[in-house]
Formats: C-alpha cells, sequence, structure tokens
C-alpha cells in the first residue's frame, strides 16, 4: 500500500542528506535555505509514488524525486528574480535576502546540483534519465517565457493559456510520475500513462490555482486574495473575461475604485467560477482515465484518484 | 596530424547545426546570438584536438566539444547581468540587448541545452560525461562566488586568488581536455594528464590576461588598457601591489588624477610585469610537463606545446 506518511518521511530524510559543500558560504546558503522552506513537496511524493505503484521500493528513486524537487525550486529562484518577488512561502525570497546577484548564481548551482541528481541512479539508465530531465526543463523555460510575453498582450486566447500552463507546470508533474516509472523499470505503455496523469492532474491543479487566487476563502487560503486581478495577470478567468466582457473588464480595471471586487463581480456574472471547475473536474478526470493504461495495483489506482481528487477540491 | 583549420571547420559546422527552435523566439534568439558571437573557441578546440590526439577522430567528441563551449557562453551571459556588462566581443550582451529577466532565462535555457548536448554519446559513457560536466559547473560556480567576494575585500591573498581563477577559469579548460581524452576512449593516466595540461594552461592563459590589461599594446589589445585598475579588480598584479606597496596604492587609487598611470608605475616599480611573465612561464612549462603523462604522438605534443607557446605570448 502506498503510505503517504512514509513517502514523506522518506524524501524528507532525502532532503536532510543532500550535501552542501561549507564554502563558498554565498553559493550554498540560499540553495539550502530554499530546499528547506517546504512548500508542497507534490513533485517528488509524485515520482516516490509511482516508482511503489509500479511495483519497486520508491528508494529506487529518491535521487530522481528530489532533483526534481531542485529543479523545481532552481525554477522559483529565477522567477523571483524575473518577478522581484519579496516573499515565498512566508519567508523572503533569495532575491530579496541575498540580492539579485547571489538569486542568479546560487539558482545556477541548484540546477547544476539537480542535474547532478538525477544522475545517481544505475549507469544503464542515466541516458534515459538525462533524457526526460532535460527536455523537461526545456518545457519549463518555454512555459515560463510565454507567461512572460503574455503580460505584455490582450488578446491572449483560452488555447495559448492552457499550452502555456501546460509547459510552465504541467510537463513537470507529468516528469516526476514518468521518472518513478522510468526508476521502477516499468513498461513504455505504463510510463507514458502515468506521464499522462502527471500532465493531466497539473492543468487540474493550475486552475484550481487560478481559482482559487479569485474565489478561495480568505481564511484559508494563506495569502490575499485577489492578487492575480490585481497584478491583472492573464489566468483563465482573466482571458475568458476580457473576451466575453470586454467592456465591462475595460471599466472594472480602468480607475474603479476597487478593480478586485469589479472583475470578481464580472467573473460570477459570466459565471466563470463554476466554468472554472467544470474544467478543473475535466482535466481531474482525464488525468484518473490515464492511469487505465498504468500497470499498477488497485490500491496504487485508488491513491492517485485519491490524490486527484484532493488537489481538483483543495481550499489552499 | 591535428590540423587547426580542420578542428575549427568541424567546430563550426557543428555550431552551425545546433537545432533552435522557432518559438518561443523571445528564449531561444538570445542564445542563437550569443552562439553565433565568436570568441576564441579555446575550450572546444582543446577537446576536439585532445580527443585526435588520443587516437580517435576529433568527430567523436564533437557534441562534448560544442557543450563545453555552450556551457561557457552561458556563464558570459549571466556574469554579464551579474556585472552589467553592456558590450562583449564588440556587441551588446544579451542582457544589453533583450534586458536581465531575458538574459537570466534564456542563459538558463542555454545552459540545459549544453547538458543535453554533453549526453549525445554512446548511452554507457554518459553517467561519465555528466559525471565531468556537472563536477566542472559547479566549480566554476563556485570561482564566480570567490571572485565576486573578492571585490568587496582588500586582503586577497595571491594564493586565494590563483584558487579562484583555477576554478573560474583553469578548470573548464581541464574539463575540455579530459573530455576529448574520454571521448577517445584513452586510459585513466592519459585523461589525468590532458586534464592537468589543460588546467595549468588556463592559468597562464588568466595570468596573461590579467598581464596584457595593464601590459598590452593598445593596437593590438582591442579593449582600452587598464581596465582592471579602473575597476579596483583584484587580479594578481593588483593583489601584489597592495600586499607590496599599500601606502603608494592607496595614494595611487585615492584621488590620483590619472590612477591608471600610477598603478601601472606602481607595478613596474615592483617589476610585477616581469614578475607576472614569470609565473605565466612556470604555468606554461607546468602544462607542458603534465603532457609527459600523456599517451599521446609526438605530433600531437608539438601541437599541445605550440598551443600553449602561443597563448603564453599572445598580444590580445
Amino acid at each position: 500500500m502506498i503510505d503517504d506518511n512514509k513517502l514523506v518521511a522518506l524524501l524528507g530524510s532525502g532532503l536532510a542528506s543532500i550535501d552542501y559543500p561549507a564554502s563558498p558560504a554565498g553559493l550554498y546558503r540560499p540553495v539550502e535555505y530554499t530546499l528547506e522552506s517546504g512548500g508542497k513537496r507534490l513533485r517528488p511524493l509524485l515520482c516516490l509514488a509511482t516508482c511503489d505503484a509500479c511495483g519497486a521500493k520508491a528508494e529506487n528513486a529518491l535521487s530522481q524525486a528530489l532533483a526534481i524537487e531542485m529543479f523545481h525550486n532552481f525554477t522559483l529562484i529565477h522567477d523571483d528574480v524575473m518577478d522581484r518577488s519579496d516573499t515565498r512561502r512566508g519567508r523572503p525570497t533569495v532575491y530579496a535576502r541575498w540580492g539579485e546577484v547571489q538569486a542568479i548564481l546560487s539558482g545556477d548551482a541548484l540546477l547544476t546540483m539537480a542535474t547532478q541528481m538525477a544522475c545517481r541512479c544505475p549507469a544503464d539508465r542515466v541516458s534515459a534519465v538525462m533524457e526526460l530531465f532535460n527536455t523537461t526543463a526545456m518545457e519549463v523555460y518555454e512555459g515560463q517565457q510565454y507567461d512572460m510575453e503574455f503580460e505584455g498582450r490582450d488578446d491572449v486566447t483560452v488555447d495559448e493559456y492552457l499550452a502555456m500552463i501546460r509547459l510552465k507546470t504541467s510537463v513537470l508533474l507529468g516528469c516526476a510520475c514518468r521518472m518513478g516509472a522510468l526508476m521502477a523499470g516499468a513498461a513504455e505503455d505504463t510510463a507514458r500513462a502515468m506521464y499522462a496523469y502527471g500532465e493531466n492532474l497539473g492543468l487540474a491543479f493550475q486552475l484550481r490555482d487560478d481559482w482559487l487566487d479569485t474565489f478561495g476563502d480568505p481564511k484559508i487560503f494563506g495569502k490575499p486574495i485577489g492578487g492575480d486581478i490585481r497584478n491583472r495577470k492573464k489566468t483563465w478567468l482573466f482571458i475568458m473575461a476580457l473576451s466575453e466582457a470586454p467592456g465591462q473588464m475595460a471599466d472594472a480595471l480602468d480607475g474603479s475604485a476597487d478593480p478586485v471586487a469589479r472583475v470578481t463581480e464580472i467573473y460570477r456574472s459570466l459565471r466563470l467560477d463554476e466554468r472554472c471547475g467544470a474544467l478543473v473536474e475535466k482535466y481531474r478526470r482525464a488525468a484518473v482515465d490515464a492511469l487505465a493504461g498504468a500497470d499498477i495495483t488497485d490500491d496504487a489506482y485508488r491513491y492517485f484518484t485519491g490524490l486527484a481528487a484532493n488537489l481538483s477540491t483543495r481550499q489552499k
């Protein structure tokens, strides 16, 4: 049986055993600071759970799970420089605490450390691991590039948006699952099915993220509600409203005293809260459907369907 | 016989055949721009020449030679952001032309592209290639970190400086040579000897760089003479002068009308021009001596000793 607590403990011991050289401290302290900062650890858990589900010990995929978490954290360090973000996970970002120069260089180091960690496996698998890891990394950069380009555009389509979040967020979840299957020596069909599970899960996850930022419960969400609207972020909700009610959106964003409330009202009047929820549900179902192609136990099937249900209805 | 022109042509065709996706252009154009900008191509040529010298076709090491050149260029893109440099190789830097955000993200992409390129080899060598490539990358970041830390310190010792340039510059030349040996299937003794050659060559190269920046011929050097002094860069010359004539250096740097001329005078009075030249010569000799441990042809030996002589006496 896949035991989440055991996987979390395994991951924790893996993170604790990462060897940070004592010097130069200016390079390695920001890396250590970032990796100890928590977060959902969703990606490495997917990797470990998939390895377990494919009939191998979760330990077999530990280095690769860590590598994916390290890669994810590297992207956050650099994203925070690019976005000039001061806070993440309730703490100062590396950018805010050590400055831009240090955030760039420590991020670079973390990317290479992630690559080193990914390569810790039987020599005959390194080639396949690198292929998956590096291809995914390139897709994530492409997603980040599109996300930034969308900031300056008012004509982003929903399809473009979905393609962007697939690259920026979903492929890394797909990669985590496939990596777990790879380290378990699973058949290609299973590996591909688990990738599709992770990919669709990632789309549901990101769309739920967009939904929560506007419609979440302020007492549970943990961040101020409406940040995306305030920043005019091109989320699914924002793009749909721009396309279906451009005049109202222009009025709401241009000189309205409380744009967050006004835009939220427009979203509701277009029933975008429900429609976004239906889209989350569509991708959750696609994720679950993908599991049919994976040779995993009934117990593992229940684990992954449960995880998809939780992520699609999470309140924070 | 190792034919430099052939190696340069091989490298050129390799660079020309790199596949840049058409979109997102904002991500890939800065990468392409950087790689087409020329430079000495010293590192990839060392890699190809070593592969050839070890009795294999230079083509066998082409992907790895390109990977090392790509890695080097990735570090330049990010260094230029960190240093706020506007010009490199006579052209605007990526930072100057596309801005900081784009330079960070394109640099990240180039690092991953370099890693992908390095992995293009028989599957049973990927593990060894990654080990060498990633270890070297970490050392280069450490060198960059120390270099930046030295800016804020006035008590940097010569030993610290030499350790820093070994990390920041020399290990990548050592890596290039060892990578060539690895792709040729050379014995470990030869691989190690060629690494030592590259490492010592790198020290000679960097110290000659320091020397040229102050004592080079302005008509040949290509950059304004004295940039290092103007920026109070902690070069070997600067550190030696600070240690042997601290009072004169303070006077020269503090309010003197022409600090470059004054500091250059101090360097000459301490005979640092000659003494720096002697150090270059020491490392050139160490590089040549290392070749004795490599199982290479007499012709290859002549090639590498000739290269060391050229780099140690280069005027630009």
